[in-house]
């Protein structure tokens, strides 16, 4: 291994876990914690969608899912809703209260990013860029394609 | 916000989510999910540290760390001992299961960043190296020093 490779895959890690722990931190007083506001995050996003949906666009275990919902659904941030024409698909939607703050959600995400690349010169910003596509590209066709298929 | 500073951070946690997907689904057959696997990087690393170190180490929530860490020392991965001269002190070890496996786990690693940067051109991997490393500092020194300081 050489250690180019190991220090990409190290730093990427860190910058998400600072990431989470800074926006969490500045919604700690709306009881959001870290594995909540990526919820809410993709349901703004999305719309409202079925749970296992969420964990397949998340990639986050369906325990923890489960959990976090509970814990909105409690706040009352998030609802679920029957659809008439299938009992079973039990989708989950944002609620006013969480419409209300999200963009205090976007505003922490967007304040982190903007200071992690405050340091960056604008050529390094659009390389960065295309790098992280072309990785998160890669990464995407392993999961769809099978490793064997893309190496 | 610009797109390209919200692109660079959904490609970064993108990028974590599918490599914790990679290397926790080639850690299946060893009862590994990926909660665990980073806890057994960290001790690997670290050597064995109290709980309340990892949770700093890893930027994970108490909860979930000592969540997996039951799990761990009940696949014997890993082993509790207590510290003579302070008995609170409760540290966390790798077993030799543990550490037997732990090339298994470092080559899963090390097989995703080879994959996600095969892309990559020389120049491309050199920049992006630079430029993650300016960022976790940045990161680094938000949690360190608060933001106020450091913008």
């Amino acid at each position: 291994m050489t250690n180019q490779e190991q220090t990409i895959g190290r730093w990427i890690s860190i910058l998400y876990r600072y990431g989470q722990l800074y926006v969490s931190k500045k919604l700690e007083p709306y009881n959001i914690g870290r594995a909540q506001y990526v919820i809410l995050l993709a349901l703004y996003r999305k719309g409202g969608i079925k749970q296992e949906e969420l964990v397949d666009y998340l990639k986050i275990d369906k325990g923890s899912i489960a959990k976090s919902i509970r814990k909105l659904e409690k706040e009352s941030y998030i609802q679920r809703s029957i659809d008439l024409d299938d009992k079973r698909a039990n989708k989950v939607f944002l609620t006013q209260k969480a419409l209300d703050i999200m963009p205090l959600v976007l505003d922490a995400i967007k304040n982190w990013e903007e200071i992690i690349i405050s340091g960056l010169s604008e050529g390094e910003k659009q390389s960065i860029e295309n790098s992280l596509h072309k990785m998160a590209k890669k990464a995407y066709d392993i999961k769809t394609y099978g490793e064997e298929n893309i190496k």
